[in-house]
C-alpha cells in the first residue's frame, strides 16, 4: 500500500476489510459445492446455464456465489460466460493457499470473534470453541475434525521445507551432541540422525511431548543415539544441562512472549560453553520474499493470540536479535530464507563482553 | 480486477481472501480497544512506546494489532512511529463503512460459517446463532443486542437516503391513491403524507407488520389518510385490490426469489389499470457509481442467504427488468442512483402487447 490512495479507492479497500469474512465464506461455499472446480475444468469459460444444468446446486446459489466471486476477482464473467482467474486458481490448487484457507476456516474462524477478549485477558479465548484447554498444545492430539487435520497440515507446511538446508548449516562444524530444545515429536532429531551417523541428540521438552518423541524414536530404532530430558522452560528452577555442541530451537521461540524468550535464552546461556553454537530457526515476518508470505505470518501471529496461547506471535528479525543480545548471546551469522522455505536461521554464540 | 495479475500478485490477493476473517477481527480489536482512535488523534504520527504507555492494553496486544493493521494498509509504521491511513480513517469514521463493519460483526459473522449449508438447504442456516425463526423478519423486534442495533442501522442507512428524490418522482403526476406494498413500519407512507396534503395511502403487508404500521400511524394522527390491507404475497389466493394510481415497492422485491417476484408482480398486474404506475425502488448492484457500493450490495446478497431467508438477493438491473417484463409490465423510465443514495427507480406500466 505504498502509493497514495484516492478517497474512493480507500473506501473500497475499507469495504473489502468490512466484508472480508462474508466473501471468505462465499469462496468456501464456491469451492465445497464443486462450482470452482467445475469452472476451472473449462479454461475457455463455461456458461452459467451449463453450470446450473450440470451441478446439483440451486440456480439461486450458483448465481449468488458467482456474483460474489466476480466482485473479489476470483472469477470473471462476460456475457454470462464464467472463467476462473489466477486468484481463483490459487484458491483452488495452490498448496499454501489451500492450507491457509482451511486453517482459517476449520481452526480459526469461529474463535477469531474472541480477538478483543483474548487480548484483554491475555488468553486464547477463541480456543473454547474447540475444547477446554489452557493452550492449544494440550489439545492438539484430541482436536475435533476437521480442525485437527487442518492444524497439522498448516504446521507441517510451514516447518518441513526448511530442514534440508538447515541440516547443511548445522552440520558444517560436525557437532557431536545436539540439544533439540522443544523437540516436539522428534522430527528434527530423526533428520539429524539420518544426516550424520555419529551425532547424538538430547530432546528437551515437556513430559507429555517426550512421551510421543520417545515412542517415535523407539519405532525408528534410535534409542541408542537419542535421549530425553523432561523440562518446563517456563519454570526458571529447571536448567538446561551443560555440554552441547549445538543448541537447536526450531519454530519454538514464537510460542512465547518476549519476556519468556529472554528467560529461555538465558537458560540456554548458562548451559552453553564458549564453543557452543545456538541456532534459532524462525519464519520472521519482515524477512520474506513475497507479500503473500508476510501476510500469512502476521495472520499466524493472530492465531497465536486467539487460539494457541494468547501471548506469543511471529517476530520480526530485529526484535529477535535484540532478545538474543539481551540474553547474553550475539548473532554471528544470519542465513535468510534458507532453501525452499519461509525460515531464516540465526547462528548465535555467547557474547565476549558479557 | 481488470488488469492481468502476475502470479505473485495473484497469490497475495488469494491470501487476502484466505485470512480476511482474521484481519477483520484484528481491525475490530484495534477499534474496540481504542487504539485506532488514539492513533487517529495524532495525525502526524505517534510512537508505539507512547501508545503502550498511554493505553490500558498490553504491549503484546498493541504490537500485534499494529503489525496486522500495517499489513492490510490500515496503519503506516515508520521508525516505530504509527500513522492512520485513509483506509483506517474510513474504518473509524465513515458512516457507511462503520455500519457495514458492525453489520458484518454483530449480525453476520458467526452465521456466515453456515453459508454452504444455507445454499444446500435453501434456508438461512446462519440465523440459528441469533434465534430460532424461519426467517429473520419474524425475529427482528426481538434480536439480541448488539445484532438488533446493527441490523436496524444497516437497514436505515441503505433505505432512507432515497426518499426525498423518490417523492419528487412519484408525485410528478399527483397520484391520489398509493398502494405501499410491503410498507413495513410505514416510513414511506408517512413521508408521502407529509409531502402531499391530499394523497391517500393503503399499506399492504403481513398482519404482524401492519400492527406496527397502524400503531405508528395512530401516533402520527394519520389514520384518516392511511388504511391497511393484510396480505401474504406468497399466497397466490390473496389478491392486491384494484384501483391505485401508484403501486410502490421499496426495497421489497429483493426479499424474494425470482419466481416469487414474478408471482408478486403478476398480482400487481391484476390490480393495475392502464393508468396505474408501478414504481420499483431497489439498490441494483450493477448500477452503482462506486466499487465500494457494489461490493456492499453483493455482500448484502450473501446476508440474505445465510441470515435473512435463504433465497433472496440483490439483483442486477437487467434481471429485474426481465422479471418486470415477464409479469406483463414494461419499464417506461429508469431513474438511476436517485439523490444521495444507492437506489434506482424503475417506472413501469402495463404492457400494451399483453
Amino acid at each position: 500500500m505504498k502509493k497514495e490512495l484516492s478517497a474512493i479507492e480507500a473506501k473500497y479497500e475499507a469495504q473489502k476489510i468490512a466484508f472480508g469474512p462474508m466473501f471468505f465464506q462465499s469462496v468456501i461455499a464456491l469451492r465445497d459445492l464443486g462450482i470452482l472446480e467445475f469452472i476451472n475444468k473449462h479454461r475457455k469459460g463455461v456458461s452459467i446455464d451449463t453450470i446450473v444444468e450440470t451441478l446439483d446446486v440451486s440456480e439461486y446459489g450458483i448465481n449468488l456465489l458467482i456474483e460474489a466471486a466476480a466482485v473479489i476477482g476470483v472469477l470473471e464473467v462476460e456475457n454470462k460466460v464464467v472463467k476462473i482467474t489466477k486468484i481463483g486458481f490459487f484458491l483452488l490448487k495452490d498448496e499454501m493457499t489451500r492450507i491457509n484457507v482451511n486453517f482459517m476456516n476449520d481452526v480459526c474462524y469461529m474463535g477469531a470473534k474472541a480477538m478483543t477478549d483474548s487480548i484483554v485477558k491475555g488468553k486464547p479465548e477463541g480456543l473454547k470453541v474447540l475444547g477446554d484447554w489452557p493452550t492449544i498444545y494440550e489439545g492438539l492430539s484430541i482436536l475435533p475434525e476437521p480442525a485437527k487435520k487442518s492444524w497439522f497440515d498448516f504446521d507441517h507446511y510451514y516447518s518441513d521445507g526448511a530442514f534440508p538446508e538447515a541440516l547443511k548449516i548445522v552440520f558444517r562444524n560436525q557437532p557431536k551432541l545436539i540439544f533439540d530444545v522443544g523437540g516436539n515429536t522428534g522430527k528434527w532429531s530423526f533428520a539429524c540422525c539420518a544426516h550424520d551417523a555419529d551425532v547424538r541428540i538430547k530432546i528437551l521438552d515437556l513430559p507429555v511431548q517426550l512421551k510421543v518423541a520417545r515412542q517415535n524414536a523407539t519405532e525408528k530404532g534410535l534409542l541408542d543415539r537419542i535421549d530425553f530430558h523432561a523440562i518446563d522452560l517456563l519454570n526458571t528452577e529447571q536448567k538446561i544441562p551443560q555440554g552441547p555442541d549445538v543448541i537447536w530451537m526450531s519454530q519454538f521461540l514464537d510460542c512465547f512472549s518476549k519476556e519468556e524468550i529472554v528467560q529461555i535464552l538465558k537458560n540456554a546461556y548458562q548451559a552453553a560453553s564458549e564453543t557452543t553454537t545456538l541456532y534459532i530457526l524462525e519464519p520472521f515476518f519482515d524477512n520474506q520474499a513475497y507479500p503473500a508470505a508476510e501476510y500469512s505470518l502476521v495472520a499466524t501471529s493472530l492465531y497465536f493470540t486467539i487460539m494457541a496461547n494468547g501471548n506469543s506471535k511471529m517476530y520480526s528479525i530485529d526484535v529477535m536479535k535484540e532478545l538474543v543480545k539481551e540474553s547474553g548471546f550475539e548473532v554471528v551469522e544470519t542465513y535468510p530464507l534458507i532453501g525452499d522455505s519461509y525460515h531464516s536461521i540465526l547462528e548465535c554464540r555467547k557474547r565476549a563482553d558479557v
